[in-house]
């Protein structure tokens, strides 16, 4: 299986065409339209005021509600553009963006409007495949959750039973710990309030994976393939599995993963390793955490250049943008986490 | 270009082929000899007893001492093995290690020997391969360089300047802070004495690449391509770029790169986005820092399970290993980014 | 550059997402909307009936008339579909046509009006796709061109000079000799007369590749990726490099191609090897010829099989259909050489 | 499963990495030398006098006599080598032999010995490799026999039944017809005489395929594959299935297969196809032809170019050659086949 996201934010349209889905699946598409409304923007004054329908339309890959086995073509039409707040932005790319390098990397022929194909609407086909993906998850009883763990260096509660995120992750505003949750939020109002933004990370869970799949061996590994989806996530910055970081501050003693035999089968008693030992599934939940930076467009003043002169000018980002990218952030890294399974499964 | 990894600890020999190396690079035996030379066992007491000769034999594609285009196999033999220490190990997996997983995967049919296929002795070859890489990247002005920011908790020296790594890395025990490296290499010791073993992390730059390489979307982003590379390195939990999980601690107004004009070229005042915006490079150095787990492999004893009978068992790991794998990592880990380095130039 | 072709012959529209094609390029739709015309059926009695606008809408990788460097998708909208007339087929495989083993892989999961994705109106896209790649190779001085050398076993005349088929592939109906397209175009009229199809040949040229692409190796040596492009367009059954079958007549005195010094390039005074020595270009002008079947899709009755019942039935195909596919192949045959000489030139 | 050959024909060895072969194979290791000895030299004054032990080493991927699913790496060491007689040939290209290209491709820096890494003498690890998948074919009921179809226009007798190839296909001099055999071998012997070279066919089958593998897109198409596969053996310079170049002489009536059912499955009555339609297997024989060119490299005086003055000159070419490589060819051939099966299998 294996997909291709295409489109810019002020096109015609965006979307994805899926290769190698199997034939045969019922496929849901109220599952999906789900899936995209969790990510929608427009619902919160957390999120940007952008208003976007979201409407998949299927092009081909599907007859009879059932999946062909075909190329799988999804279509989402762009609206409520407002491309003229992006005139200005043309030759001063926004800070810490992909406006420059990718300026560079065009040779200037970019579509510089909302981000282009750089911007993080692209998201919602990676969220509409994740849809697929999940329904040839979930009959192998394989499933995804995620919650929000820090903002703005707040962090939630830690997670103690990684089954809890599946219903966490439905939440609105999905912490473990809600009084976390509205000081989170205020953290990301407050930004907004300053023209600012926040970044955070979201650590995710995939449950029931077998153990055996994957191997160590380069573009086999189980972390190498999950890594190189999520970093597809636009802000995703930094990949770590179970323990992560932390393993930089412990022994061996402390980080193994004692085995043990729980109802007749070979388990471990901790999952420091996040399910995940030389490259290869063991059995145990995979956990890793995401972090994402900061939104780059702000609207406080900041210094660019002006590409065409080469002198430094100030710049103050226009359009609408979300202060926080990180809870809409959470249906998009399990959309990741979703299409990673199914690679990591063989599809 | 592109490269394969085989071989198993205690089997006749380990190697690597590399496709795709351009024809006509003058191939400096000498260099590959001296990047295995950092890596090899048995000079110190932080790192494993093992003996290894490390001796490189060059099968194919080199001519007169010119790379010829053709695959480039690299083969170096085993020796100094103690296969009978894993005799007991064989059906009672090391918690935390590639032993169980690759148990189920392969059917029971894996060469459970040193490791096997899963030994840290596999980064040998990609020592080498990334040996090749360097040759090619340095005369296009493209350098590695990295240092151990932290073990067991001990932090070296924040980096300032990622160019000093490129010197800090040859030392013997690369820290930017001697005085910290001292603390880690005591705290090694005493994991040491007390048949345990400790982790760590490494930050990494490669300095030179120009901006507008890569791209956000999946497969072609260079943060993704990275990160492939580096969790194919056994150990490696965790891949952070630039400011990596401190993006969750910052605002947009700390964390972006302000772009400023510097000897008539663009720049950046602030390097948190570690030389990657978009998927892209921007022209700053790629910087990003990976998290090692402490050597599963430890004397101590650990809870288990025999795999024929079933039961839970206590077993001590014989063997000779490494009580920090850190130290060792460094040029593993920079030939990884080399290796990444070769594929976001397009090589 | 890579591309997918997505779509069913009567679903919404069909399509082709193309990545990698390089930032910069002034594109011109015209040039994409002549080449689709090429292959348009409903205009001549030689062809289908069926009518199709084939109006390429580009969703995305362009930007004020040029590409982006980021995926470039293209849609076909279908229309005049008569679905009705396949109803009778859904569980009576045509012989011969992709029905049967797409009935067994997809588990009976397949649109089967009008040949869903296996339908050679899928071939629009590969055209649009192809006309986008030879914009790609004009400005590089390469250039493509092709004839029917054989219908029915009536062949064309030979080809002397290959630059001769840059003009001849313009022709209504190519052939070097217009008295032989006639016989042709006669034994096609008459296999329709009895509802009957026939096969015949293509043989193609590519012009201007440099010498030393490709490689020997497999997935690289120039012969294969050619044939994995072309083996990709329906009916295609065949691929044979210069003298092609004819060398299995031939000693290596008259097959090879003496060297020689022309205009002080060296160059060769034969091309048997069409363009292709050791896998690699040679920097003579690259020709193939392929062989199509004949169009499995005949009125005349058939054996077949009730996938339902297993028990033996008698079909006669409705719909409309082409009593030879080889006059409107030309242009496809070409869009996939050009999609091949963008992989063997690294785009 | 993939597999990468290297090596150079005057190195120290030469060999091939397998990825992906699956744990658990009970090796026989006798099967991949019988294999080998198929194409050994040496043997008959049809070949060239250059002896080739052929041993191969197993250096990793199997343990205990099974295969372990990590990299399974084979080399067979070089000997018997005449370095000296390509001397004279470094800077006088043979006519129609990679040698230019080679030279061109690298700038001159390739091992000009022998046909370096573009000789003949890279088919044995492919030879190796396909033993090896032979051994994951056997047991699912997939076999592959070849015979030779032509040398110097002198045909075989016509294939009936596709099954007679596994048991042909171990003859000495593999034909259907021992009297055309005969003529084929005089024919081989007269250019021999002469010292020239002749070319011819080759046809193969594989049984056992099972109905809807593959699919029409490119990439996944069954032809497709198998041509990639084919044409990275050196001379391979065409690809036909089923009926092939003959497909262009027929009506659809003829061409096409009536579908029946037989012991109650549905099979085909005819095999015109070769076991694909719509690039998918049908449950037929999968059958077809390659053709290969005259060895290249013959004795008689050719026309060249010196590399270094851009003068004509005239070279002889000394060194062992074969003056047909076809018989050597067969088990070649069936080598690529049963890697290809491989991959259209999924492996």
């Amino acid at each position: 299986m294996r997909y291709t996201i295409f489109g810019e934010s002020h096109g015609p349209a965006i979307g994805v065409v899926m290769e190698g889905v199997p034939a045969g699946l019922v496929l849901d598409e109220g599952a999906i339209a789900a899936q995209l409304a969790r990510r929608a923007p427009g619902k919160s004054p957390l999120a940007t005021a952008r208003k976007e329908t979201d409407a998949v339309q299927i092009l081909s890959g599907v007859f009879e509600g059932k999946t062909t086995g075909t190329p799988l073509a999804m279509v989402i039409a762009n609206a409520d553009q407002h491309s003229g707040d992006y005139e200005s932005l043309r030759y001063t790319p926004r800070p810490s963006h992909g406006d420059y390098p990718g300026f560079v990397k065009s040779g200037g022929c970019l579509d510089y409007r909302g981000g282009g194909h750089f911007s993080g609407r692209l998201t919602a086909p990676l969220v509409a495949a994740g849809a697929v993906a999940r329904q040839l998850l979930a009959p192998r009883g394989i499933a995804i959750g995620a919650h929000i763990s820090a903002i703005y260096g707040i962090s939630d509660a830690v997670l103690e039973d990684p089954e809890e995120l599946l219903a966490v992750s439905q939440k609105e505003f999905p912490v473990l710990d809600d009084a976390k949750g509205e000081e989170m939020q205020a953290a990301i109002l407050d930004a907004k309030e300053e023209q600012d933004s926040v970044g955070g990370s979201i650590e995710c869970v995939v449950t029931g994976l077998p153990a055996g799949l994957g191997a160590p061996d380069f573009g086999c590994n189980v972390e190498g393939i999950f890594s190189q989806y999520l970093f597809a996530v636009p802000a995703v910055k930094g990949v770590d599995f179970g323990a992560g970081v932390a393993f930089a501050l412990m022994r061996g003693s402390e980080a193994n993963d004692p085995l043990v035999v729980q109802d007749g089968v070979i388990t471990a008693k901790s999952n420091h390793a996040g399910g995940i030992n030389g490259g290869m599934t063991n059995g145990m939940p995979v956990v890793f955490e995401v972090t994402l930076r900061p939104t780059p467009s702000i609207a406080l003043p900041q210094e660019s250049v002006d590409l065409r002169t080469g002198e430094e000018v100030e710049i103050a980002v226009k359009g609408r943008h979300d202060p926080c990218i990180v809870p809409r952030a959470v249906p998009v890294i399990e959309a990741a986490a979703a299409l990673a399974a199914c690679e990591v499964l063989g599809f």
